[in-house]
């Protein structure tokens, strides 16, 4: 049977917090010891990554408790009992099923009467039908002519992740001969986002794919109208243009306004979309049906690696329980991700929808107030960019901030140059090995301004190349981390009901339905 | 005169202490009280700008002990210092001079044997001169035909700022007809940065700026060689398509390999550069010199601003000692900036680098460890799309994470599209206003996973439309913030030793002189 608990009612946890500051990170990372846990600590992932700790204040006393952490609070079981189908979003008394998506761990998983994994399959297979005969030219505009270019409008979970998948595999796929239609994305209701995308595009040769899992997002469906009014303005048939993603409940689902309709379901939520058709729908049409499937096999394989018992064998367990670690025992409050590939430009900003939404909570599953801390504030900038900008904060501020790096030996394009006897490649992987060690080891000096104490903890995945699979590998980790931080702080980490309130008073604005304060900001912004 | 002391040796601190949580902020943002505030507690900004505190956790108390602190800590008067030319980058023995890039607030600032004032003017001049002819038609590539893209090449200081002022713009200027050159930036070593960019322009049209001020920066010239070998197989001569913009002692100063060199000095931090020939250069190019002059204009009179002694006139001074309440008293770790404005997507990304760079310091100026935390972890994206995404952990997580709104009430692009009763500017703006309501009262909810505590403060700047002044006056508000919190913590806000270290390892690992741990991150990485 599983027990959900709150973290502080283990035993584990008590011991943990015995466990402050007992690592010298400093002493730990320096000489051939230092050599030694760099080599010990690496867990291999999907898609030829490694999740390397080394960097991290932990040390076997450390980690046997974490283990033990893991046991206490049934780490495995609950991940089974999710890809098994059990309601494990409690609070909207729903399944959670993003990881069927892209493969099955367990049990078949019925709902809504049908086969939940055929249901995902089967809706993946029609997107690939789609988008291959877009690129073959079988599905074109009016006139006859192929699309150029694809246009994702949706907001948070239904932009962020697909948007940063595809700026990861842009370059890649244009070097390796299957990039096929250029995307773009709208998603803020500020009018001038989608002014300014439909100003870089060129309508008449422009697919648009609606994304609204209720098909009543506001700032979704008004861009909607932004778009079809400029469609019809160019002379051009909206419904000629524009597909939908959306759940089959919804308005959207059976309307005419759209060639095809694609869809999700409950069980998906919007940050663990890009599995889905949500980021299905974009990233076949990008760059064709056969790599979604290959970035699909990255995160399938990685899920798989999540279900070993073995804490030290399993990458996102063990990069969970760190952090917990991090969080409730060392005290820090936020976490920075540093992806040392420009790729991952937009990576950071989906992780931080993906960590704070689903952790960003202050009550249990059982809605009773939490004594502990959860999630922190997650933020980052590709290096080797951030080292030239909020580093400094990072090495010599008041406040520790761990650090997640990425590194990849290779690039994406293929284009390098050699410069003062090093390629840009090997300059970018001697920066990120650099500032590991920086940050680890720190520097005496005499001179204060120049002292570096060291002491700030850092994780590094290290992969081959950012390839589909990779990607796949790479997302799938953390979203798995997430979900097992879920399941250590005893939160439903998959609702968002911090969302509601703005939207019911924004909704109230609207309808000069105010008074107060509230009356005074809507004057004093003219609504 | 001026003494330079600690922020816990003052008496005002001390009293500071005691008033921890001395405000409900969801009474006092209620009802007519919640009015009354709105109303109250708003400073004129330059630019058609205000700052509005009312959500912030202050009272009449709290205020009057910030009015302390200021004149405690000689604000006013540290500011005439820095202004008047003293050397308050004691780090480093330099003046402190962006203030003076866009207009002269004290005496007249002799340095290097000249007027600094009528050096930068000069410099401004020059740019202008040679964005004209760029302009006309007179400076063009070999074959006679004129430029139609700008790429700075340049990283940090040289990169964020310059870019967030141009995106901040771009819209604004196509609208009101003044959109010269269209601008890309090339920042990242990792070589698919620069490979992208340039697969993405047409090179026999496009002017490079190269931006390093001691012309050594190794990402910088890195690119720049990457950009010279793509205009050589192009059968460009590189001469004719780079300028440089860097200080009169760098190796690039006096090159033939630009067009035109344009110069900055020691006094201009990068982080501060966007007032200088580092975003003059760009800028002036890209939308024309007199809109980058009446950027300026904007950025002086908010510079002016700040010399009013009076705290509650004076919004920089407002802003940074508020922040230090926060941060020093309420104990919060992290704020978040949040533009409503898809035009300033990219200034959290600048904020972050100024603020964190400049404070993210534990020795004070004189390199004495401080007792106190200093600069917070900064963040951000643009609202709406924030709302969908982070916002769940600023409502309901269990740290408090203070807020900066901007909001706008009229859009740049012109466009817009009537949707269910109200334009999208008009939700944009109602739900700037709901969020401020919905973050400082909450909403008691029997449901406890929709409970709102509420208590959580934030600050709203509102303008009229994101013009060019707007632009310079926030950038200065935030430069000004910055300073005054640095005087109060008692940095030295404008060096950064801190991202030192990083350089030194990095050239280690290049030359393989490396041993223990980082050796083997250099071979796990195949450098």
């Amino acid at each position: 049977m599983i027990a959900w608990k709150n973290l502080d009612t283990t035993a584990a946890y008590k011991k943990l917090q015995g466990l402050k500051n007992h690592v010298c990170l400093q002493d730990a990372m320096s000489g051939e010891s230092g050599a030694k846990r760099v080599k010990e600590y690496c867990v291999p992932m999907a898609g030829g990554l490694s999740y390397n700790y080394a960097a991290k204040q932990v040390d076997a006393d450390v980690l046997a408790v974490l283990k033990d952490l893991a046991e206490e609070m049934q780490l495995t079981e609950k991940y089974a009992a999710l890809y098994n189908g059990e309601v494990i979003n409690t609070g909207e008394k729903r399944l959670v099923l993003h990881q069927l998506t892209r493969g099955q761990l367990g049990e078949n998983v019925m709902a809504d009467g049908v086969n939940k994994r055929e249901f995902y399959v089967a809706q993946q297979q029609k997107v690939a039908d789609f988008a291959k005969k877009v690129h073959a030219g079988e599905i074109t505009n009016a006139a006859g002519e192929k699309f150029t270019t694809v246009v994702q409008i949706g907001i948070g979970g239904s932009d962020l992740g697909p948007r940063a998948m595809y700026l990861a595999l842009e370059n890649w796929a244009k070097q390796n001969g299957c990039f096929k239609l250029e995307a773009r994305f709208i998603s803020n209701v500020d009018p001038d986002d989608a002014a300014s995308v439909l100003k870089g595009i060129d309508v008449k040769h422009s697919l648009f794919v609606l994304v609204s899992k209720s098909g009543t997002t506001l700032e979704t469906l008004t861009n909607e109208s932004f778009v079809k009014d400029a469609l019809k303005n160019a002379g051009l048939d909206p419904a000629r243009h524009m597909v939908a993603v959306t759940s089959e409940t919804s308005p959207l689902a059976k309307s005419s306004d759209y060639l095809a309709a694609f869809f999700m379901d409950d069980y998906i939520g919007g940050r663990y979309s890009s599995t889905s058709c949500v980021g299905g729908a974009v990233l076949s049409l990008a760059f064709g049906p056969d790599i979604f499937a290959r970035f699909l096999n990255g995160a399938a394989e990685e899920d798989k690696l999540a279900t070993n018992p073995d804490l030290l064998k399993n990458p996102a367990m063990l990069d969970a329980l760190i952090g917990v670690y991090e969080r409730n025992v060392q005290g820090y409050p936020a976490t920075a991700v540093l992806p040392y590939s420009q790729a991952l430009s937009r990576f950071p900003a989906h992780l931080q929808q993906l960590d704070m939404e689903s952790n960003g909570k202050s009550v249990n599953r059982f809605g009773e107030p939490v004594d502990y801390v959860t999630g922190p504030v997650i933020f980052g900038e590709p290096g080797t960019n951030g080292q030239h900008s909020f580093y400094q904060l990072l090495h010599q501020g008041t406040d520790i901030v761990p650090l997640q790096f990425v590194g990849f030996r290779r690039n994406q394009a293929g284009m390098d140059v050699n410069i003062q006897g090093s390629t840009s490649q090997q300059k970018l992987c001697a920066n990120v090995a650099a500032q590991i060690m920086a940050f680890a080891c720190g520097k005496k000096d005499e001179n204060p301004n120049k002292n570096f104490d060291g002491g700030r903890p850092s994780s590094i995945i290290i992969g081959d190349q950012l390839t589909p699979e990779a990607l796949g590998a790479l997302l799938a980790h953390f979203e798995n981390k997430v979900m097992f931080q879920g399941f250590v702080w005893n939160l439903n980490s998959f609702d968002q009901e911090g969302v509601q309130l703005g939207k019911v008073l924004a909704k109230r604005v609207l309808a000069h339905d105010t008074d107060g304060a509230l009356k005074v900001y809507s004057d004093l912004l003219d609504i």
